[in-house]
């Protein structure tokens, strides 16, 4: 469980709201919404992976800069077999994507117009991407029309921070697409690192990168998906390669937020 | 924390998909969604407490009669002065009502899509209440119409299981209505059982009953409402008392899903 | 009909333009919006009973204050079966909640685009609450949005007006809660003194009060619906005791917007 | 008020649900919903015509054929230059399209999932026509959905079924196009028979025909507008030519409607 | 094929960005949007006559007023049996009436953000004609919200610009309502001049008037409906005819624009 | 202007009904609908390009197999910074996500329910993406609640089909990503092949690869982004590199169709 190592500070809902009010007065904090999913994660790994990394992440990003983390976003938009698997898998239970939007929009805005200004969305779930633009560029829209002013929303994946020098250390036989790095080593390895009980260490598959055609049909043709789930090579990942991922994301989100709420 | 101290296994995404689909071979187990808010709960309270209630109660639930618990939605409907407060609390973030109800009807439609058919919302802020209810009606209509049979939902909130007996010994002298039961005795008193790191015990309030006119006002009449946002007299919760709420609604709502998904 | 007897000159419906302009040339009056439902009352009432009664206490407050009302919304909110019996009687004709929410913010929204910013929903159908409060919110926010200012919303059901004094001449053994107060004594005894027409008398039914367990399902387990659809006692119900209420509620419900909307 | 002389029974808000179970015994009756508005009728008739005409009719034609008559649709589309005057003159009160579509669209749905799958919608406001249209084809989609069969939905503006006999005598000059004919000979005819109560006889203009270019603009050019709202003569109207009107179209929509829902 | 005689100019997705830039810097030129629709139009004619007839005028009276024309919306609303025949003929392809609304709603909004805020609706489908309306004053509205001034739009149908002259030559001996004239001698007439590859001249129907009763039924009366699709005579149809309409129409639309966007 | 080359069998538009029915008689032909925007493409590109593109590959595939090209969408999702350079360039007019999922699902769903159950979404601008998958999944979803059986959709971008000999003649010292291939090499020379009209070839910038950071900023950040439009250099772009693409994958892409709506 990520969450017993993490400072109870940076998460909104355990602050009482004099607490919240005292931390607000000096301007805005970052507040960051981890948004995730309940999708399958192969054999090895829970259907929360990708709801913790990126609440983690958040945390401990939080915990650096004075930031704050709001509660996050359990349910993502539908896993997609070449990103995710697919949406049959037992366990998946995916939202649609304008309730995905309406959600994260109704979050920003209520945060902006209590004053929490500055918003950073942690996203954890390849399909939710786009779904998240929308929510931002909406909520925006919507600040506007009520004359809230000074609302700025960043969003990110975490694993776009990883360094050239921590990809060669992940995977020094070169990188999948991020979309085949579904429940493989990258993941793996961060959430054998975080959240080791959500791991079955011996059931990680080590297949080889599904082949997909360069189209996508619907219904799902299931034949080029793997029968795991996973999508690339799991095997070679450890808690040691994901210590690394999250040693060198956590201060370069750090750094990259405090830059883009100030410029 | 509440989350240390309950079991890993009836939480779906502390499961693989193999494990779930194993779980479901005979049958369709009862899925129960907490549905929490982030709201304010007075000056000794954290912000969570309507997402962590209904969440630990049904981690219990679940242990005990074989069901699963799934991610909880941890963002509800607007506070109303009357029954949490008000909106304009500092931390309060709250959905539109239809964003509500997308989302929770979502989260059963795909559920009840992957032949987990059988759904119990434990709603723990008042305020949801009537938007669980469309949402219910809603997935039920959808799943008619895609031709998912057999779908069920239970709608509930904890406190309406605390027996005469348990209510005796919470309010000696009479209990409020249960919407200003908002921060107030039984709620304070379960936290203080179940997550009493989210208490600040020594600024627990001991105000009298806030009085509202029979009517409400948009925009909201401040006047009426407490400053400490706690809505009757908490100062005689106990850890003791919040046991004994838990122990005794654990087994009755157990058997009341029971009966309600078998009858 | 209980149309018959009220005074025409309240309804905005029947006035002119120019009339309702020069009524409205020394601020904006109140402008009332009765909200019922179709539904079920019983094998003794009409299905009309929810938008019957909330229109005639409307009228006779606008008379009282110079208020006007405003057509009835005579469309409500699914009947529930623990306070209404439920929405699969004969004759339920409902609205989903999005329908009802977007429904009365337009109305709301465009009496106040007009200047006639002050708006009261009277709701006669319990069911319907949330709702009006979500669509009170929501043309709020929209007004805000638009740059109109001074918009002031009041929701009320009339029987929360009602006094202890009233009540114990209503209630001498004790009242049930009001959702099961459904085509019971109150109703009956209002409909009886203001619209006797629409009450069949001689088939007003006296069972005990229907008892539900402390959850809800969906679709509707409809064992502990009372067959006549009626959810408490009605046969003490008299002429008497509603002009009793219509006489006690229509003042102080007249006083209460004064306060309201003068404060 | 023209509700004094219509016949109660065929109203079903003013039946119990027994009464109408009884009533549909042997099959479905045709369920007419009136669909008006609340807009002004220029300086000599109330803001309800559009909701007091279609319901008359209703009612009327109910009675001749043993059809019920739903609660009335007392708001309706915005007001336009060209038909209505436009939606700025006082007392204006509408809805959005999509509000209007719902509405509609749920209450069909909702008497078919009851057993009512004859419709009828009668129309009162030339604004409304369209939408009407939207609302019939996606109840008929959501009831195919839902597998109710049978549903069949008849729109019809009661003017259209003035024959050519009525029209030369209700204009005897020549009728201008339907959409002017607003506020002037024909409603304000049918208005004196009907509900002379909602005319100010003294007051009706002469005006003549207003002129428009042949196109729209928003916001709207008021400039073409006649400052009574009234967009054809109206000096010639009388209760005698009302009665003519409405002896006439009466039984020819009870005729017609008979043919529509047995062919 | 029309596209091939009109000048590149007017069109704006035939534009650099630094082109348009450069003609918008002396204020905003009309943009003309027209809106068509994929839907049948007799055995003689293609399926998108809808689309190419506004585009085509739209284009001639650009290049006459120094306008621009975007990109056609090619989908309309649902044709219906006395103005298109019905939605059931094959290559019919339509829109939700919401749908419909919001597209032209964000396009006009989206250019209107970014400064384009005189625009032009050119509508080729009767249909379309109330979804536009309501299309224009949403925009408005939303507009007015997030403080964009000094938009205004006007809708238009070309044939509504039709003088007496144009009329009598098309139809000596008198005109068919405009809902008949679908696919008959005056939309024939214009394609035949110019877009004469899209008709088969060998083709063109004849046959007499269609005729409807006075009302509308869901699911269609497929029974009145001509076999051919076509609702009026169109044998008399020619090239000079459509070409004495355009002739005629182009110069009274531009300068009807340019009276409407400057007063 | 491509249409001028393409053949006019191909496009819906230009068949009449009968013609389309007998095109169908055999079985449903593959109905193929470009996607595009209205977006800026650099100084030297018309802000048609992303619908000219896939509508020419789309009647160039349609010719070859037999296929049908449907009109077009010529409105995209909002331009984004890092694949499109972003919505605030003159001339960019973009939808909100569910408009576009709402417009491509019922276009989708009407062909459909006339039979026309194979769809492919041709895509042209990175931005629509998961939005057409929504409108995909969506329209499935609404067709098995209508019983329409058979339908299946495939979802592609031309450029995935470029095989890696072409793209080592696109580019010869490697490609930047898809999401900055923006207005460079590969649009502009499929434009010079096929559109040559629409290219300035005189004002084809040749500037370096865009340098944005790992997350995106609401509003944009609008610094990075080249002051051109243009992400990557376009300097060695010609027409025999866009023949080369076009002549590759027009092929390439039959082939798969055929398989993808075979097997």
């Amino acid at each position: 469980m990520p969450d017993a190592e993490t400072t109870d500070t940076v998460r909104i809902d355990e602050l009482t709201w004099p607490e919240l009010e005292a931390l607000t007065k000096a301007g805005p904090p970052v507040v960051i919404i981890p948004v995730g999913s309940l999708e399958q994660h192969g054999p090895h790994m829970a259907l929360g992976v990708d709801r913790v990394l990126p609440q983690a992440v958040a945390e401990r990003v939080a915990a650096r800069m004075g930031a704050l983390v709001a509660p996050a976003v359990a349910y993502g938009y539908k896993s997609q077999p070449k990103s995710g698997g697919g949406n049959h898998f037992p366990g998946c239970a995916s939202l649609d994507g304008d309730t995905l939007v309406r959600l994260v929009r109704d979050v920003i805005c209520d945060f902006a117009r209590h004053g929490l200004t500055r918003i950073a969305l942690f996203n954890g779930h390849m399909e939710n991407g786009w779904f998240l633009t929308e929510a931002a560029d909406l909520a925006l829209r919507q600040m506007i029309a009520e004359g809230v002013s000074g609302v700025r929303i960043v969003k990110l994946g975490y694993w776009d921070f990883i360094s050239p020098e921590t990809e060669a250390t992940l995977f020094p036989h070169g990188r999948p697409t991020w979309e085949l790095e579904h429940a493989a080593v990258m993941e793996t390895s961060c959430m054998l690192h975080l959240a080791p009980g959500m791991v079955r260490a011996d059931l990680i598959p080590d297949d080889p990168e599904a082949d997909f055609p360069p189209y996508e049909i619907f219904p799902a043709d299931l034949r080029p998906i793997p029968p795991t789930g996973v999508l690339a090579p799991a095997g070679s990942a450890s808690a040691d390669k994901g210590r690394a991922v999250i040693e060198q994301v956590v201060p370069d989100i750090a750094a990259a937020l405090a830059r883009a709420f100030t410029e």
